[in-house]
């Protein structure tokens, strides 16, 4: 019989360390070929279009997420989970929760991997979703002692501030301006829908490192293309996803592409990581497909033994 | 929130008079325009592929059936229904029974549509899912007086014909030669995995119509090329699918292509159909895209006001 996750039920099973620990497995199962994952696919439809992002881990399950580009404000993803045994679908997740958890378990194994290990302070840019998840799985992570929030709308900053100190018990604080969340900070979250820059190199200080979730292509990008000047690790979470982007992630292309490392290749020991604490590494986000059939597995079998 | 839907859900309320008569207003929103149903799209998955079909009845819904070519006996597909509203997923069915009603449900539109009215006899070669589901619906659009059934196997013909008496109230009774099933028969339905022909020209009475189920393309194909050559009507659900065949679909390459006429079109009475008692018509069934998703509306319709 196959269950159903609503958004209710993927937020009980799927905390910030568990979530976390699901999405370093899933980048070193990459890494090592076990994870298999296509380029999307999509059908165009009158409005919009459909599209599938594939994944399989040979022997175990294969899957897809499906998203549509119509653009409704409640529009909801769907996570179907096959076994691989017998094709039989296990589970169908419905939602938005597990596709921003899986966002965020990725940033956070990102801060773990990246991150000074003394790193205690996190400034944030944005506010919504995405946003949170971030700051979410980097309590996982390292023990924050503050929590620095900007977005444009004062409500919604003070409202985030209010949510880190009640659902994460740390303290929090909103700022009118970005570089105020930024400077001094040891990770910076940068998650807006802004194509225009919002962070630059010199908001940032020494040994900082920043995940940036936004846009980050030619055309529109959330940070300056300073701060990939400034950055001593560029790194991201699928390198081949990162060059398939249109128009191109600038992290993907010249100067920077040759400097591009795998997040998996870090945790797997094959690359290196940050080697001094004055370094700034910044984090290229892209969502490596697979890992949303991933966290649903992980969260199927965690729920079984609730 | 999303309605889950299993098999026995779906036969529970998916009878085959509700099913036709959704599969016939599904072929004439295609043939007007409304429902959309681009090309599948497929994202390759080490040893097999995830395969979407995707619709869009615009200002109504949109969504896809999912499947994959992994083999797995067990394997199952998936329907997803979004709301054009507010971009939700009304509903997701599991399984089976909703895309093999689907199917037999375009079947019955076809034997309504191209049969003669006096219609009362039916042949079926084929005794699996198919096979049935063509029988079930064909029983929704003529008073059928007698079902008669051959397939290879003895066992699965006579628990077919018992079925038929069971659960559809017909006399039915099982044979050991294809021809056999067919000769004399107002209606035949052709629904085996043969890629070898099981039915000719020769086997078939003047004035049967039929469906053709299964293979009916250059490399393999369940009939011989005679019975193109010798029917007066050739009908398919989607001229456009049947011209996207790989290998080519017998039907909708010269020199019988110009004479493949879409089912939606006769429905709307736009194209012409049967025009004389003793004409042998044959539908050959593609699947319309976008129909599986058209059935699970209607489903979601159906089960509420029981």
């Amino acid at each position: 019989m196959t269950l159903l996750y609503a958004d209710p039920e993927v937020a009980a099973v799927l905390d910030a360390a568990t979530t976390v620990d699901a999405m370093r497995a899933a980048l070193l199962a990459a890494y090592d070929g076990r994870l298999v994952a296509p380029p999307r696919a999509a059908a165009p439809l009158e409005g919009g279009r459909m599209v599938l992002t594939a994944g399989h881990l040979v022997g175990e399950w294969y899957g897809f997420r499906s998203y549509d580009t119509f653009g409704h404000p409640q529009g909801e993803q769907l996570v179907v989970l096959h076994d691989a045994r017998t094709g039989a679908i296990r589970a169908v997740a419905v939602g938005e929760e597990l596709g921003s958890r899986r966002t965020g378990g990725l940033g956070g194994v990102a801060v773990d991997a990246l991150a000074r290990p003394d790193a205690a302070t996190l400034g944030v840019i944005g506010s919504g979703r995405q946003a949170w998840t971030q700051v979410w799985a980097a309590t996982a992570v390292r023990p924050l002692r503050e929590v620095v929030v900007h977005s444009r709308s004062a409500a919604r900053r003070d409202a985030f501030a209010a949510r880190v100190r009640a659902e994460l018990g740390v303290p929090a604080r909103a700022v009118a301006d970005p570089a105020a969340a930024a400077t001094g900070r040891d990770i910076v979250v940068l998650a807006t829908t802004s194509p225009a820059p919002v962070l630059h190199a010199a908001d940032l200080s020494p040994g900082t490192h920043v995940n940036a979730v936004g846009f980050k292509q030619h055309d529109r990008s959330e940070f300056g293309v300073d701060l990939l000047d400034a950055a001593d690790l560029l790194v991201t979470d699928s390198p081949a996803q990162a060059a398939d982007y249109r128009p191109p992630m600038l992290a993907a292309t010249p100067p920077y592409a040759g400097r591009l490392r795998d997040l998996g290749g870090i945790l797997a020991g094959a690359i290196p990581g940050r080697t001094t604490a004055d370094q700034v590494s910044v984090f290229c986000s892209t969502g490596l497909a697979g890992t949303e059939v991933f966290l649903l597995d992980h969260l199927v079998r965690v729920a079984a033994t609730v």
